[in-house]
């Protein structure tokens, strides 16, 4: 079922204690729609400069993404400079450039509007709302969110998030949004404002989903190797529609699988530089991984005697 | 199958966001004794002041926790006085008080000598091998440490770590101990030290087993209610131990199973001030949580088609 995604597309500078990168491809709805394509093709909606490299959108053509939403506006392509220390799960923002992402009005081509599963990635809410204003009907629409966000636009946060089905955040977002510093109950109090799901990314911990009553507790994989953090939201948030996309329903089962592959892509995401590790990438490893997290996470039931028969002895 | 714990007995006083307790049951090896009561009896080495409440002593014997190896020494009991803020995973330390325990040297009764099962508590790493040197022929020891003993009794844990087949650290606590960030390498520069198991307990976010070449990660019950963190860790390493004593074997699902209850049990710890939450604790309420773990956790395989059939389409 088609999907859409809007975000931006971005030229990454990062440093991290393993190297360090200049002007490498980046932003989220690059690292979404990248992750997404190994389960089907991808509509993007973005705005870059004239400066934004060829070689870049050919890679995107390449993975299947549809592009008819990317505009190219005069000017520079939005830039981003950040720092991880040896704590990769805290990004440290050393420079933000705008550019042409500071007017961005994100318009949909008509044959974009059919889309049925939307991805909002982390833009104004009120423009989250303006994309979602332009899809006709919409199946199942998720957002992701920050701290600036919260704190500045909370009115048209709240707008946004009466429209989703499901929320991105991390722990200290997810906190900040409901006032209440308990995850659970932090959670809990965000699926009164709307969303029928909570996905609460705890980075190297992995994720928590909260849906009605339940939740799902997704370990991320023990990486050996860990080079470069930026986009791991994103590419949990690509690997999650672009499955659920492609699998169409929206049951229990699905739901779970799809939040693993969400680890599954992030995990491979931050193996290396940017997109890099994303470039050769195949669905076999997609598919091993998967089997990787079932063998980390799973479990036997208990036996039925080995318990002490009561709670207290004498 | 006869198990053996050595640790504090203590009286603690703990103040978090929730409330405030002075002066009650605490300490590493009454959390472990406790807690591992649920699979069995246990025999517990510690020495407590002139001044340890009668009462403490009652519960634990009610607990069928073999009291033999307590020694009542001239003096007053070890005392450690502690806060927490929201961030429930990191303790402050106010005061600690060693009293009669700056002159433990734990001698265990004859009838412990034939302990097949061994929990080596927090203490001074000389200590836990002076404890090994007494069991005639265990067959298997886990121990804790800290980061105190890790920097300044190095020498003495590596003769440990060379003696045991399983170390309980947290995730900073391996880092320091192998010099190494990452999590994943730490561990393995661990196993290369002597055990053949290492636990790294993440407070909130739960555990990572490795073994081997493998990796086991136990995530942690998510808490809508979670008073005092005090004792987690070695709550679950009673539950651990408790259960595998109990189970006797050491294969692959028994490890696994024993984690999850280590997890069960400490969530409950956490759940009220001191051992109070245990104290109520039923064999049914344990087993219900193992299952509830199984729920939070468990997905299905994948579909057979779910993926592109190529990693790049044209």
């Amino acid at each position: 079922m088609p999907l859409l995604a809007v975000g931006s597309v971005a030229l990454d500078s990062v440093e991290t204690p393993f190297g360090k990168r200049e002007e490498v491809l980046g932003g989220s709805a690059t690292y979404f729609s990248t992750c997404a394509s190994f389960f089907g093709p991808v509509r993007l909606v973005a705005v870059v400069g004239e400066d934004f490299p060829d070689e870049h959108v050919a890679f995107l053509r390449e993975r299947g993404v549809d592009l008819s939403g990317l505009a190219r506006r005069p000017g520079r392509t939005f830039r981003w400079t950040g720092r991880y220390e040896f704590d990769l799960n805290q990004a440290h923002t050393l420079d933000t450039q705008l550019n042409v992402f500071a007017d961005f009005r994100p318009e949909l081509p008509e044959a974009y509007r059919d889309s049925t599963h939307v991805f909002l990635g982390n833009i104004d809410p009120e423009l989250q709302g303006r994309v979602l204003d332009q899809v006709r009907s919409p199946r199942f629409v998720a957002a992701d969110t920050m701290n600036f966000w919260i704190s500045s636009r909370r009115a048209a946060l709240l707008a946004t998030l009466g429209r989703v089905d499901m929320l991105f955040v991390n722990d200290a977002e997810v906190r900040q949004l409901a006032g209440e510093h308990n995850v659970v109950r932090a959670a809990r109090a965000v699926l009164g404002l709307g969303p029928r799901a909570v996905v609460v990314k705890r980075g190297e911990y992995g994720a928590l989903c909260f849906s009605g009553e339940e939740v799902f507790a997704a370990s991320a994989y023990p990486l050996p190797e860990l080079f470069d953090p930026t986009g791991a939201g994103d590419s949990f948030a690509g690997g999650f529609m672009g499955y659920l996309a492609r699998a169409g329903g929206l049951d229990h089962h699905t739901m779970r699988r799809a939040i693993v592959l969400g680890g599954v892509l992030a995990s491979f995401a931050v193996e290396r530089f940017s997109l890099d590790r994303l470039r050769s990438l195949t669905p076999d490893e997609i598919r091993s991984r998967y089997g990787d997290f079932r063998r980390l996470t799973h479990f036997e039931d208990l036996e039925v005697d080995i318990l002490e028969g009561n709670g207290t002895r004498g």
